[in-house]
């Protein structure tokens, strides 16, 4: 249940560019696009456009803390002119940095405008920090992106082009990126070589795209050209997409978490349909864990496809067990500990009828506190279900992720101090069966992932210094 | 498609009241109950709260243009300190006087404080305000809510008690009217003698309930009780719930379109589960326009259980071929006509795995003007799907409805000037099929009920006078 | 000192009306007309608007809590298009009903649109209202204006046109009350017999306007006509100014605070210039109480003209003593005790140059609880001033207003329990003269006024049941 | 006129610094502070405070485009907590990097967080943004306050104390610049050597402060200490005043329009009183532009002080010729051309009864572009002075400043293409003087001072380049 008002995984972020080669203004697909991308984050957003007939130094930007909804406005769309631009959208942050960490990045350096929006978190952020620090650096954000945009800009003193200056700063980073560039006259996409997160090339006639997800080129009816690989550096200038590689390809890294919970359901990540990958480990978990039941449900959203997948291998049949409201948003006053109206009644309810006198075999995309699916697991019982059996499409969380994703520490993971049999228990199901981490390759066949929320398996490195810097 | 985004039906509105006997404060109770109400009207919203033992003119409220999410925070909720409360979401009306419309209506008459919430369209308003007006009645909305209060105040002149003078009103009105009422001591619910809208009871401990839907019990923890009948009404006073009639029994008129399309799947409306009746849909249509297919979808939401029923009466695997952008609100930017992104793309994309090289069956609870479906049909299309066999849960919309839903004139409801096989073109469908008049009866067995949008059998009547009034 | 920031006086009600006879809009005219009145009130303020060659019912309007700068922006200006238009700027009003209580005050009625403004304070409001509520009125704001719409409405059931309405009701009404109504041909302004409050008539090329002070017409460069006479209603129609009179020539009672202290000094109210009436108050104070001094200064705004008339008959160099800030407004964070930074001083500070070492006359318009006052004593002699004498351009005050004036009760006003010579010790001045009852007819030479708050001579009579109903 | 709704002289920015080193909360006295400087800049405002006793990466800030009423309310001081914090108010700026730029400007540098906000205007901004940039600096802002952030950071890599670092810095900025710069531990203040702009120091209990005039120190009831003085930085550090200097004492240049027109007529700027200033403008104009008449009138607010100057001069009585409607701000709707309201009016109207039938001298601070002060000697006219004669207490402006000071281009400037007959028919004047730049000296005696906007002697130098960079 992915659940801005749950307590659960903190998302990350989602990036988006468009060059429009005629010269069309490109905000309001940016805009239709961050719409798209929009469950990536949901604290701030932002659009940066430049002409690229215009001067080096010619940009419109717009950000703040808010949904795409509430930030931007049709005066404001209208007031972004600009044929090539870059957006953002954000998840994160504590404290009173919110809106200078909103991005895209606009920088003047020495070649003139440049904008940047990034996904992903870096490893050695306080290396590069300290190291730009003792020549004199100064920071006015607590992004990884403020770091990286420096190394750019030292990088283009002695490269020849942009494109240059990305892919040596490129090399110096560590961890896990997703780069949108915008400069004066080229769009450029990056993407860190173990491919932690997903980037996509897109064309609609003579606009060229670069998303997080696929799924958002459908929303504008662009058309999916392919991913940027792992290591990859492309350049979209003089309507012309050139490849580069900054890094040998290696085994890659891809968060497998991507497709089970973060991607949209209808995103193709790496060739790999995330909705396919999603019925795959409901019916891994069919095989593994049968039960006889009556019915199989899906905790919206991201439960469905793996419901689904569990129905058609146990041939148990499909039901639809939960009425989502969808109004109950952000700014929603949870209730209070003696209100005893929990926050997850609000947002999801059973249908009873469906579940009355059933033996109800429910799949959820993970447990992380394990306190929403109790609640959960409640509502079907006290709704008339006869057994609740949970089934989760991916491990048990046991570790942190420094790579982009927000896992709570590691005393609130209910499967670090607990048994299988234990979180059973608390959760109050008549049986509980997870994804093991053998299944995993079957998720995203032929390609190597990471795991190491669930296997301490940290591909990527692990930081030296853990400061209070943040993610994209 | 329930899309307040799209060109379609105008939903109505939503009442909900609470009355805690021990003194505690029901304006959070309310609050998500609106939560759970909103699909019923995005326009405005409300609350009002009085003290039963404090002074009769007691009473605090807030009502603004918005969602409850917008016009509500912690420190607005907190202010509404009061046992006995009447909240309200609104559905439509243009031009500049929506914030004077919104509910609930707060008025001081010669007993004190009088709060009232309405969901319906009265058929007599014009005679009952020209009436009114020969008086020297002043008016400061459009609401019909606003006649019943003055009738209400009349009537208290010469009768002992409010539930009288609401009994009294209540006799004078024609048409559509679930209300909420309450006075300094009392709260009463009213449902017309047609009983076209919902209303029903609930009691969690020592706090009653008044609610158009039964899903907004479940979501605060409540009991549900019993529907309030049609010609009923019940007072909660001195923690009981006196009822009373003001009207014979008579052959009701609720209105099928709950069923098929207003309500929250997750409700019971007179008895009848709106998820069962859906699902019923969905298997006459099964029954009536089988066809050789690999896929039934439904068009979320209310498509879904329709397209349940379709699939376990026809065995055809039921399919999860859409992803909904819940981020889409009120205030998104609709695409320009020459921008060739539609809305509906925005909030809506086929997941391609999932329909790619198949003939899919497609279930949707209504065609109105025939644009939505025309795009959703495209789009299955364009990712593949073979054949697309559009089935509607409901008949073709052919008439204006007098009591609370907002119908498009009749010169741009498709179904008006064009024969099922013009739409099926139209709408570049393979086949088309629609639930027939003789099917509703199946949708709520036992009750009577009322088809005229669909054979413009008004039994309410018509309007003598069609003013500018909107409904609620 | 007339501050909102500061716990004084509380101000009234500003109205204005419009009607341009060649049809063009004249919503801006009334914005910045209700700019030049917004010293008369600053919680909310509204426009409505309609045109004369347009149907009856129809109306324009926006009004909400706040300042004129705040409420209005371009479009919606823009969007309030009609030729006849009422404005209302409001002061006042604690608790919820705020933003109902705003004006205009637009309602429909038997015959069509009526909007109406209202500065005053009715005195036979329960009365009234109770009278009405016996025949089944119900009231939705807190306010005078609704009682009179209604006597308006129901006046113009018997009588054959909307200014013989206003008229019939006018007799009815007893208090204070300057009226501008509009109807749906028709702009009307009223005044009470006794012509508490102000209302003039001007005009600019072929638009009509009525206003609380003259001021507003020189703002928007209109030319004074003439006042409306107390107990005289005049109807702006076909380009006419047709008078009558509701009620015989009566010994009036003009407020003679508006001269004091509400008006602006660039007003004229009935033929007396205002700066005129408080130069001559700060003559009368030389005369009566001189002293020895080396200059006279005026607390701004409304101490500064009395001030120049002190120094003109004594001879004593007027000073420019204070600097004050006009940023500080209604959101202003008032400092907290224990910050010893007193609001005055942020608001006010002595140019210490002027005053250092020399002897200070200090003019302020009224002593309401001492507080303020001693503040600025202090801050005078912390700038070196060697003695202060403080002279007051209006008597003690007394008595409650009851006729739009929101004093605040008695035990808070600081003459009614001390002496002079107490008052004097207590804000530290080193002598103090009060303006004497015998002197305020020198103010407005050849009218009779009002002193009620002043002497208790309560000429518009005492509610005989003060409810809690609020002015205008 | 000092007008920001009018088209006239841009201001410049004002910075405020607060200490208390008994670790008390020093937001609530800079947001007082930053009230009493709101006079120099309405564009944005902000504070940024640290805690003394905490980490070294501690800071909280809050700042945004608006007034300090607009920005700031009581949660969000409250939330300021911290006992040493810098302020900022700033005029200015057109484009979308409003809110980029608005102060206190905040960084994370090698040694922790430094929080500076800076009034003024360097000459070698874009020489040193070169330099930086070639060296891999990247640009977030408009502002030459980044650049001397960046300097202050550079420095101290190689320096022992971050004092020492603003003096390195401080060393290679040319032009204006008064700056105050919050360390962990300290609060730091520098002045250029010019003294273009004011800097003073003031003391409450324990608490020390930093502020742009003097009379932001009245207001919290602070004890003025002195002026910073021109190429002195001052260090408060463990409840001392530490002094140093980074340049020779060398003639300096403050601002002679801080006298003249920006400052508050209550402040002293080293050591004169800019009231007494303005008064004595006002007496060399009566001595050198004598004229018979009636009446000298000062247009508010900084006309006033020179009128009064003139009148103590001539004997010529001082009158109170305007009402100042300070109601109009920012956001203020300027009437169309076609609407024949100037802007003017709505902001200032004549009080008829004090100059019809008078020969009027009025005294204003500036001519620019002209087009005020015609309309201001029209509505004298129209109010029936018989004569006009304008005095203006500077010369006229010919140059353009590159110290802090926005004058419009030159061909916008009235007295560069007309001769002083010219100008005196263009504004309809009977008579009209300016002072004379031989006169400046008095205003500021014993000061060193300059008036390149008069004379274009840039004793500051200017710069080699004019980049889209803005002050402060």
């Amino acid at each position: 249940m992915r659940e801005e008002v749950m307590t659960g995984l903190g998302e990350e972020c989602g990036v988006f560019g468009a060059y429009d080669i005629d010269g069309e203004d490109v905000a309001s697909y940016i805009y239709y696009g961050l719409f798209a991308l929009q469950h990536r984050g949901q604290e701030s957003c932002g659009i940066s456009v430049t002409n690229t007939f215009g001067e080096k130094d010619d940009v419109r930007f717009h950000k703040d803390l808010g949904l795409v909804n509430e930030v931007f406005n049709k005066d404001i769309i209208n007031s972004l002119s600009g044929n090539l631009g870059v957006g953002h959208v954000r998840y994160s942050t504590a404290g009173g940095w919110g809106r200078e960490n909103s991005q895209p990045f606009v920088i003047h350096y020495i070649k003139g405008i440049l904008s940047m929006a990034h996904n992903g978190n870096l490893t050695n952020t306080s290396e590069l920090k300290n190291e730009l620090a003792t020549t004199g650096a100064i920071f006015q954000t607590k992004t990884d992106s403020e770091v990286i945009a420096y190394l750019i800009a030292r990088e283009r003193l002695h490269t020849l082009s942009i494109e240059d200056a990305v892919k040596s700063a490129a090399k110096k980073l560590k961890g896990a990126f997703s780069l949108v560039v915008g400069s004066p006259s080229k769009l450029i996409g990056a993407r860190d070589p173990l491919g932690f997160r997903p980037l996509c090339i897109g064309r609609k006639d003579n606009t060229f795209f670069l998303s997080s997800e696929s799924a958002a080129l459908d929303t504008i009816g662009a058309e999916f050209i392919r991913d940027v690989e792992p290591g990859e550096i492309v350049t979209i200038a003089d309507g012309e997409i050139i490849s580069d590689r900054f890094s040998e390809r290696i085994e890659t890294a891809r968060c497998i978490f991507e497709y089970i919970y973060f991607a949209r359901t209808d995103s193709f990540i790496d060739g790999v349909s995330v909705y396919k990958s999603r019925v795959e480990a409901g019916g891994i978990l069919a095989k593994k864990f049968p039960v006889e039941a009556d019915l199989v449900v899906g905790v919206p959203e991201s439960g469905l496809a793996s419901a689904v997948g569990y129905s058609q291998e146990s041939g148990i049949p499909y039901g639809m067990a939960f009425y989502k409201n969808s109004y109950v948003g952000r700014t929603f006053i949870k209730p209070k500990q003696n209100e005893r109206t929990s926050g997850v009644q609000v947002k999801l309810n059973v249908i009873r009828d469906v579940v009355k006198g059933k033996r109800v075999i429910m799949v959820d995309d993970s447990i992380v506190r394990g306190t929403t699916i109790r609640n959960i697991v409640k509502m079907l019982k006290d709704a008339g279900a006869l057994e609740v059996h949970v089934r989760v499409s991916s491990p048990p969380f046991k570790f942190p992720c420094y790579y982009g994703t927000d896992v709570p520490s590691r005393e609130n993971l209910v499967a670090v101090n607990n048994s299988l049999e234990e979180i059973r228990e608390s959760i109050n199901a008549d049986s509980l069966g997870f994804l093991e981490i053998d299944d995993l390759p079957k998720l995203c066949p032929g390609l190597s992932f990471c795991d190491a929320c669930f296997t301490g398996n940290h591909k990527g490195g692990i930081p030296k210094e853990t400061e209070d810097f943040t993610c994209c």
